[in-house]
């Protein structure tokens, strides 16, 4: 394996623009606007925070985006050896001009001043897309998102339904779903109509996918209307759920978005795995973990039952990513889709990547997708996926199969952005 | 790590002569008659389907081999990244002189036409043999086979009893195995009776082993003839079975099964982790799927109450690889047993091969099986297993260890065929 | 990658001192005496046994050394492959200067007596810490262990307790605990302060962890006083406990050691996932294997509720690595620690460490210890590890991330010693 064949495999890899189908940004300020906003990461939070950080330190409030990057600072030299620390250095380096090999406490108000300068420029976001190469954004918007004051063409709405699926026993959930459907759902017809006035709502501003992540125990399954209806007018009503009433709300809800989905011809994208708070002291956003005794055997029923609605499936452990391969490998609508989280550091990237290679049909991998909070992460996250993606690309088709250096180009190519256009729909 | 150390040791591996133990050869008809034998099988017609190619194009009855095959090639487009479209291809190049780098809906027909003209010759199946290297290749065969007409020092009898331990409850299978048997069995001793003549039978025609695939959340356990009788009394008499007297009655058979395998002294080959028709719209043999929360604790009670039979254990999951490395490296009767099913692509072979190489007796370990329906098939897997496994020998052996190229070659042959004869018997 | 990159980052982690932070080592005979006690290491006895040898050749009273090995010689040909016979040959080479590149039926005598020559010299054990560079050893004591006649220095104690969280209902542990504690538990206060007795005999000789090795199943959880009492007097009274009642037994004395972990700062090693005696006809110590359906979410009340305790987490199955690499990563108080049993062979162990090195803060890495039971063994395992260690240095952060080779040094050198010193505290 010569290094070289690599670089050339990369290079029109890099080069090319993207489209990022899964992000977390808030298009009304997209990029960030002080290092805070980066170092505020919850990457380099709970890092920090699991380095000896207290958490009040960086969550104190009133706290100054400069003084926390200030009091983060010490910490970074706990975690330099880390993937996350990579991409930090990466964005400075490229964004900021910062030219040394590490942020320590002696460089970083000078890195923390000439990056405000830059940001507080007025064409900043648009410098962040043009050197990160990225034409489309997609977002994941919580279901009573107004979704205006944004270009939808740029900034691609994507339906998150965690909070519909999973909290409507709280109230202020339900209050917010009364408020954005006009509707108050007292039962199993009330309630699909209310959700199916947010999928009006958000088809009509673009929307391309419905989007939800999934405790390692959950099974869908469909739940009948009068069997729902009790339910839901308990829950509705504010009474508390027993366990068995809420996973039967969940299931019941789950299974409609599904038929939503189907209805509307929107991909429904399942990010497999997550616990929640599971560490009750972490910092925010660092407080989630998993089990990896999941399997996507839980989702038999729900495959089977929607052939027309594409599941782009993540998963959160590595331990679950031959699965992944082999239901999208048997299975017409699932397909797979990314690194997420904890299995996004390259160890898991790479292996994941040639088992999806090695196995699935072409057109049915979403290779990346950044997840991030602010723009800045699109280019290291990405760099770094096409880094790996250029290995295997060399090592096992260009050398194992001695497939030409374009051919395999053309394979990652798809993977990178093909599939993501063909999938999720392409501009208009 | 260079190139030619692995090409040095790969060459004596590529020109040895092989016994395939595991295929699903038809001994009667065991070569191709056509190309459509070779893309009928479920590897591409279930990835095609994947694809977007409706069931029922190809399985539409009467379809004719050329038009089934016109029907699958414009779907190779999108498979050619796996390594299944690269056994195709090299079957093609190395049996049919094919001289392309894809098969397209331009050049399909030629090869067809080509390949037809090969297939055709008397000669075919011992073209087949010959150029593969093999010397024996080991059957499936359902526990009715009458084993006649072929010749089984060549195509080697092993009995499979999926049918008697998961399937007694069927009428049809009852009635072959009153047929096969000549008795009619009505409890414990009766059924084990019939089973009895079931091995003679398979013994006076040279078997060399029992095999059979099991679920994820199979655990065998003794079960008394007494407890058995009500249930072998119900079953047999046409009644329902609830899931407790099912899988009592499965339990009850598998153990008697490894009775006699220790009564005649029979490996029994262990095929663990499949779940039957997860998607029920697949393709033929393309519905099955497995869960990786599996463990050979399972298998606990069974390998402590049979010291003398010897298992062969095949998982399904790569997960479940290091438990086989394990179990094989602790229990005198469990050997490692080829690349199974979803984890037969370079990715899993590679890992599990290292990891058994490194902690398993040399002499416990069975390379690979083909798994195959039609005899082209030994040629391609049994190349990329043997590609992989001179890479392990090269780096882990030869670099690693600094052993000779000719020691690391022996250990290669050591698992490629000596442990088969060792472990299932020679021709004599 | 170039092997020179690797062998000059090597150099100096091969030549810096160590600290082994668990084994098994007896302080009062802590070298071997001949090369029996090498070979009668477990690793040894159960490969030779799984590959033919039957258990009582090994295990018959009164065999003498010499003839123990003599019986175990012709089955090292059936494991020269294992990374095991690796560590034997590296030994046998370095301590007893032997040259040949197998140890047969033909040598084996020459070598025996060799080797007890230099066994039996005053300075051996010297010579042997000298020539491993060992500075320090970490014991894994019995509770009633008086602790005398050893430099704690050296050897430093660490407080095993599985027999007292999971064999209080054998009449021989409450009786050693009665004898060592000078007390007479019959219910939860009593019982602690027995065990708190325990933890001032060991502080007072400079005890540095508690430590415990669990089975898959097992979940921590808090067990208030008046439910244990019941339990603890029916168990100390000498009658059988339901399962129930021991496993809230087993649960009350874990929590009640964590307690004392906190009161006494001394970290608390949770070696998780082992099965005992799942082969009963297994040699000594051959008998234990695991199950993978094992999640560290097992441990989230422990973890949340203890956060001033530092639980250095060993993990059996490799499909724990990534849950133990997330959880590090989040919880503040959770530490990587070592490659154990079944996952201490190159390609788990380099997995797991490029895992840990790319996403765990590097002052939360405890990169190896031995496990050893005689002295001779700490040099080819920490060989092995460096060796490995070296290569994903010069691999991910030389070649990937452009790191300095010193630079890459002095984490290599902080996962394999600082760290252990900053987390267990250092000689005075």
């Amino acid at each position: 394996m010569s290094d070289s064949l690599i670089a050339e495999i990369l290079e029109p890899l890099q080069s090319m623009r993207l489209i990022d189908p899964h992000t977390h940004i808030n298009p009304l300020q997209p990029a960030s606007s002080t290092l805070a906003d980066i170092l505020g990461y919850h990457y380099y939070t709970e890092l920090a925070h699991s380095s000896g950080l207290p958490r009040p330190r960086i969550e104190e409030p009133g706290l100054s985006p400069k003084e926390k990057v200030g009091r983060l600072v010490p910490w970074l030299a706990k975690i330099e050896n880390t993937a996350q620390y990579g991409w930090l250095l990466e964005m400075c380096q490229v964004f900021f001009d910062f030219r040394e090999e590490r942020i320590t406490e002696a460089n970083w108000e000078s890195l923390y001043d000439q990056s405000l300068k830059k940001m507080q420029t007025p064409e900043w976001e648009q410098t962040v897309l043009e050197t990160s190469g990225l034409d489309q954004v997609y977002l994941t918007n919580d279901f009573d998102d107004p979704l205006d004051g944004f270009d939808t063409r740029m900034y691609v709405p994507c339906l998150r339904t965690d909070d519909l699926v999973f909290h409507l026993t709280k109230p202020a959930v339900r209050e917010r779903l009364q408020k954005s459907s006009q509707a108050s759902p007292g039962d199993a017809a009330s309630l699909k109509q209310a959700i199916s006035r947010l999928f009006d709502h958000f088809k009509a501003r673009g929307v391309r996918a419905c989007a939800i992540s999934l405790p390692p125990d959950f099974s869908p399954a469909a739940v009948s209307n009068s069997a729902a209806d009790v339910v839901i007018a308990k829950a509705f009503g504010g009474k508390d759920l027993t366990a068995d009433e809420s996973g039967l709300l969940n299931r019941f809800v789950f299974w409609s978005l599904a038929e939503f989905c189907a209805e509307h011809k929107l991909p429904f994208d399942l990010m497999i795995g997550v616990n929640r708070r599971v560490y009750e002291g972490g910092v925010f956003q660092g407080q989630d973990l998993f089990d990896n005794r999941v399997s996507l055997i839980q989702y038999k029923a729900l495959f089977n039952a929607f052939p027309t609605v594409t599941f782009p499936v993540s998963v959160l452990s590595e331990t679950s990513n031959q699965e992944l391969v082999s239901y999208s490998w048997i299975f017409p609508n699932v397909v797979t889709c990314g690194h997420w989280w904890y299995s996004n550091i390259p160890v898991y990237i790479e292996r994941d990547t040639r088992g999806r290679l090695q196995a699935v049909p072409q057109t049915k991998q979403i290779g990346y997708y950044s997840d991030m909070y602010k723009l800045e992460f699109a280019l290291p996250k990405f760099a770094m996926y096409r880094r790996i993606l250029a290995k295997v690309l060399a090592e096992d088709f260009v050398t194992g199969r001695r497939w030409s250096i374009e051919r395999a180009v053309t394979l990652g190519k798809t993977v990178l952005r093909g599939n993501v256009e063909k999938i999720f729909g392409t501009c208009d």
